[in-house]
Parts: structure tokens; C-alpha cells; sequence
């Protein structure tokens, strides 16, 4: 057995498929978001605009977050020193907690190191609760989602992307005793549209099933205390448990599940991802709870962010671009193949200093590999006109089509 | 279906098993390790020494530490704002990932947001690079570890914790061109006895097998840089992975691996739990890489930390306790019964001020409940005495017995 051989093949494959990822190093600077500094290979420096993260309202840098990190970080030093239940638990993290439960309107919430882990461990851990439990996910769910779904091999129905006839039909075909959950999101990533929140919960509450969102895309952006799409449209009491994270609009790390008491009693009893890890820093979870907290009261944050993707839809549109628009913050715009993508987005970094990471397969499907902008407050007028103008070129450079898939 | 009568019966499981957990809030001050303070449920406070926590060197508060946080906040803000893939590389955590590499004297290294999360990703990870892979795991190799080797199904054989005939006969019985890992840890965490790295090494060899070993116990405290019972015994060339973490000796968060730079591209190429989650911070990164490089040289800090464990174990061989020494630094107590280990624990803490979670089923197996001591350079002479005078005490009115468990 040559290991090395395999080794070789698995990344030949990623090779030969266009798919082998190297990871632009960027630096942003405090204050100065979105503007980083890319380091290249060779060690040289550019000045660079960062229009693809995911600290979607520059809460990373504000300064209500760093204050509380500092202080933690004076108060109580670096890390939490150990589980959960083993001398890690602080303050701090039954703070963000309680911040937590509030701001979802639930009895409970329970932190995770990532909202990964929290996909990952509470979903792998309820058919240990729920004996039988068959999970209903939908088809394009997260990776961490699919990850803990299929973990304990637990059994699984994916239902049609937001698809609620092709759902009920497989609620239906479950016998009424059998325990079911709904397992879905409330922003998609890469298209941004919106999951059918209601809907589910209609047919959730028809066929007794429970329902999971997962609310990363959403939360801190959606509704009127940033709760997500659920609390914005109302919903919030009909889901059983709500997914977060705080390391995207909330600009630090972490993720957390909310639900009712009994709930996250129980994932945080059997749910090995949750018992034997470290707890998140307290530094972390300061800067997070201020940042939830800053965040239940800042609505002009969000009309801008809001505003500002879409000034940039439109601008796009007003060029013919494809673009991908479903009323979210997400910018998507369509371009189909794998190369002319990459090339793009390298010409974008290379020659116009803005950085775009490309979304190739197997995050996207084949042939609607895609450039995923992420307007946000702290993108300026004339940084959105230097990407329009960017594009514009680039687009004609490649002999993409406009107008004809635009929509 | 009543979900919440389902809920019921898996936390009364629990309660009726004794094997509940309430996490104490202990919040250390800075400067001030181990001394911290509880905050009890009804809201009052009490002083109070951590005696099991994982911060073994008390790195959690060292200046060079805490400097590098708070001067990574200052330049670049809270989050990293991204996966590594999507904004979420910077300078912060490519320096770590040099500085994991030239501890480990390996080509490369790959950070994770955990070290549960780098053993279950690395693990549920290698075999879809070795197809038909199987994986020889210690009986008491860690959960996250547990849980990476059976997530995809992948086959896996069981071997006697420590018994090199046992992994010899299920060796042999593999055929010879099937690919293989031996899976296994440094310091065993819970009686804090090594694994035979030198042996398992030699079967590997022996048998065309791949060598995985579980070092996060043991990093930051063995050998003359701080990379392990591996470095200390000469051996770190024989082992293909290291798996290591940033949360315990090094005081802050986050885990990894360091092998070959084409194994590290490959698990960072295929492993959704590395893939599709936000990276560190930068903080968290900078402060790891801090301890790493100052943990490299302080020598008489390690040596700080065998005499004080050596210290504790002495006094507590002097009380006739029944001590678990595996010349290791962790000190486990024998108490054999929860009960009683949970009464000892309450009083301890309750009575003297002193923190030490008890380990009672499915952590340790029934009948070897017992109190888990983490004896470190920042507990002074007067908090050991305080510790033995309380453990006196307390065994006598327990009526637990001595001497000739002792060994």
C-alpha cells in the first residue's frame, strides 16, 4: 500500500477537476474594513477590498465588541482553561446565553465552538432523544447540517429544494407515530433565497413534526431586535430550535442552538461535540454578547446593509449581469463555468485590488459556478463603483452573455 | 409523538443514573490562576481554588500571551470573518500553522477551530483518501476521536488499551495490502498513563500501517520544546499525524494536526469540518502562536510542572489515598464510588474553596469514579496543603478506604 500514491491521486483529482483550492491571505485592518492587505506567495503585499466575507455588517470592528474583548481578556486572561464541565464555564458564557435566549424569544440557548458544531452535534444527537427519529432535510442544507444528519447514521429524507408539495408528500408517507423534524434554513447561502418558514411550520404542526432552522445567514440582519427571518416574519414560537452563529454578522466566533429548556438540557447532556471540548474563550464570548446585544437596538445598521445590497443589485442589473436575486443581502451573479469563473475572480484580485473568491462545484452544482458579492455597510460608493466598473470590463473580456440570463 | 415526554425520559436517564451535570461557574482572574471565583445559583460568590482545569501551565494568563491578543485586536478587530477558503486566512493563522510545523518537526500543519474538531475531521477525513482504509483504535482513545473513526462507517478494529499483543493480532489478521492506521494517545487524560508510542511504531512498521497519535495532553508539557511525549522519547519522526490542541497547556483555543504537507493539503482539501467553517480569530490565533513559540524555550516552566505533580502525589501517597501514578502529571484519585466521588466534590468545594469536578460513568467506567487533580506550576505550597488537609478529612468521614488501595 502506497500512501503516498493515494495521497497524490485524491489531490489530482481536485487538480484535474479545477477544484483545489489555494487560500488568498488577507489581513483586514481594524477600522478600515472592508480594505485588507493580501499577502502573496512571493511575500509581496497589495492593498486589496475584501467584497467576500461574511461579517456582513462590519461588527468585527466595531468598537463596542473589541472593548468587551479587551476587558475580558484583562479580567480573566486568554483561554477558558477547560469543558464546559470541567472549569469552563464563566460568566461570560452564561451571559451570551441569557443574551441568546432573549433575543429568540426562547426559554434556553447553548453555545457551540462553531455554529458548524452546533449543526453538527445537536442533529446527530436527537435521534438519541427521539427514538425513530426521521429527519426531513432539505437539499441544498449546509454541510454541517448533511455532516450531522448522516452522522449516527440516523434515518434521513431530503425533500426538493424549499419544495412543500414534494415535503408533504414524504410527511405523508410516514407513518403518525413515527417521530419527524424538519430540518431546513432560512437564508440559503450561495443563491440567497429565503427557506418558506410559514409553510413548513404549517406542515410541521399538520404532521407533528418538529422544526430546526438554522438562521446563520439571517441572524443580527433580519428582524426588528436581529433574531432572523423568523423573528421578521413573526415565527419565531412555531420553531423548536434555532440555529446561529456569531462569527458572521456578529463579526467574532462561535455558534449556538435556541430552544426551549428542556432541549438544550438534553443536547447539552448527550451531545459529544458540546461535552468534551473546550468552551470558547471568554474574551470570544464577551466580544459575541456585546455585539448580540449592540445589535437588538441598531435597525439603521440593518436598513443600510439592506440598502446597500441593493444599490449593488441594481448596478449590476444596470450592466445586464445575470445576477442571482431573491430580496436577501446575498449577490450572487451567475457565470457557468468553473474557468472563466477562477479567471475573473483572479483578474478582479490581481489587476482591480478586489477580492472574490470564486464558488466553484461542489459548493454550488456544476454550470452555475458563481461570484458571491457581499455588500455591507462599510462598503463605500466608490468601492462599489470600482467593482461596477471592474466587472463591466471583465465581463466583456470574457464573452459572457448580459441582458438574455439576467433576472 | 410527545417530544416532550421524550425529553423527559432521556434526562431522567440521567438524574436516576446520578450521571447529571450542573457545570459550576468559575471565573478565574488574570494574574490571580488558579484562584477564581464561583458564583453559586443563587447569585452569592465564594472564593475559590481550580484544581482540575486544563490550563496546565497557566499559560491562560502569561503576558506574552495576552499582549498578542490584545495586540491582534488592536490591528485586524474581533472575527476572522470567514472560512479559510473565503477571507478567512490571514497572516495570523499561517504564522501558527509555521510555528505548529517546526514544533512538530513535520513539513506542514492544519489548524482547526478545536482539537475534538481536528481529530473528528482528520479521522472521518482519511478514509475517502485511503479507500477500503481501516482504522486500529486504542479502547480508550478519546470521544472526539471515537466519533471520527465511525462517522462515515468507515471499518475500524478495537484494540486492548495499551495491549501491543492484541493490536499485533488484529494487525496480522488484515490483509497485507489493506491500508491501515493505528490510532492512539500520548497521556491517557483520565489515569494519565502513555501510550507505548516506541512499540506501536514498531508494528506500524512492521505491518505497512500509517501512525496517528493524540498528543494534547502531552503538547506544551513534554519534551525539550514542548511537543511531546513523542519529541521526548525521539520518536516524532516515526508518527505520520500529531494531533495536538491550543486549549490546555498553551492556554487559549483551538486545535490541529502537523504530517507531511501533502497529507495536510489533502485533509484541508477533502474535510467538510475544516472546510465549512469560520477559521479562529485572529486574536485566538496570535495568542496561540505566542504560547507555541514562548512554550519552545521555558523549560523550567515544564520542569515547574513534574515537581509540583510529583509533589501532590507524594502527599497524597503520604495520606494512604488511593493515587492512579502513571508518572504522568495528571493525578487521579480512586474513589469507586459516584456517590461518594460527587460528595467528596461538593465538599470539597462547598467547605475548603477547592474545585475539583468529580469523574463519574460514561467519562471513566463504573466502579472507578474518582477525583482528576491538575496540579500546576501556579498552585503554591500553601493551596497543596490546604488540598491535603481537605482530603484527610474528607476520606476519613467518607469512610473510604487506604493504604491498600493505594499503588
Amino acid at each position: 500500500m502506497s500512501y503516498d500514491a493515494a495521497l497524490d491521486t485524491a489531490l489530482k483529482r481536485l487538480r484535474d477537476e479545477g477544484r483545489y483550492r489555494t487560500f488568498i491571505d488577507v489581513e483586514r485592518a481594524r477600522g478600515n474594513f472592508p480594505n485588507a492587505v493580501w499577502t502573496k506567495e512571493d511575500g509581496s503585499t497589495q492593498d486589496v477590498t475584501i467584497w467576500c466575507g461574511n461579517d456582513y455588517l462590519g461588527m468585527g470592528q466595531h468598537p463596542v465588541v473589541l472593548a468587551a474583548m479587551h476587558e475580558a481578556i484583562d479580567a480573566t486572561g486568554a483561554g477558558s482553561g477547560g469543558t464546559r464541565n470541567i472549569s469552563g464555564t464563566t460568566v461570560y458564557h452564561k451571559r451570551l446565553e441569557a443574551e441568546l435566549a432573549d433575543l429568540h424569544q426562547k426559554e434556553a440557548a447553548l453555545l457551540f465552538t462553531s455554529a458548524y458544531i452546533a449543526n453538527d452535534a445537536t442533529l446527530s444527537t436527537l435521534p438519541k432523544l427521539f427514538p425513530g427519529l426521521v429527519i426531513l432535510s432539505d437539499s441544498l442544507n449546509h454541510a454541517s447540517m448533511i455532516e450531522g444528519i448522516r452522522r449516527n447514521g440516523g434515518a434521513k429524507r431530503v425533500f426538493k429544494h424549499n419544495d412543500l408539495d414534494d415535503l408533504r408528500v414524504q410527511l405523508q408517507s410516514l407513518p403518525a407515530n413515527t417521530p419527524k423534524l424538519i430540518a431546513f434554513e432560512s437564508v440559503y447561502s450561495m443563491d440567497g433565497d429565503f427557506g418558506p418558514i410559514e409553510a413548513i411550520c404549517d406542515l410541521a404542526d399538520e404532521y407533528g413534526a418538529l422544526t430546526y432552522i438554522d438562521e446563520v445567514h439571517a441572524v443580527g440582519m433580519y428582524g426588528p431586535r436581529g433574531a432572523g427571518v423568523a423573528e421578521r416574519d413573526g415565527l419565531m414560537d412555531r420553531i423548536d430550535i434555532i440555529n446561529g452563529t456569531l462569527a458572521k454578522s456578529y463579526g467574532v466566533m462561535g455558534g449556538y442552538i435556541a430552544a426551549s429548556a428542556k432541549m438544550c438540557d438534553a443536547i447539552r447532556s448527550y451531545a459529544p461535540g458540546f461535552i468534551f471540548t473546550t468552551s470558547l474563550p471568554p474574551a470570544v464570548a464577551a466580544g459575541a454578547a456585546a455585539s448580540v446585544a449592540h445589535l437588538k437596538t441598531d435597525q439603521a445598521l440593518r436598513d443600510l446593509h439592506q440598502q446597500c445590497a441593493a444599490t449593488l443589485k441594481l448596478r449590476l442589473k444596470g450592466l445586464g449581469l445575470p445576477l442571482i436575486d431573491h430580496g436577501s443581502h446575498i449577490v450572487p451573479v451567475h457565470v457557468g463555468d468553473p474557468v472563466k469563473c477562477k479567471m475573473i475572480s483572479d483578474r478582479l484580485l490581481e489587476d482591480h485590488g478586489i477580492y472574490v473568491q470564486p464558488i466553484n462545484f461542489p459548493t454550488v452544482p456544476r454550470g452555475t459556478e458563481r461570484l458571491r458579492f457581499t455588500p455591507s455597510p462599510v462598503h463605500g460608493p466608490d468601492m462599489v463603483d470600482a467593482l461596477i466598473d471592474a466587472m463591466d470590463d471583465l465581463w466583456s473580456r470574457c464573452a459572457l452573455n448580459r441582458a438574455e440570463k439576467a433576472g
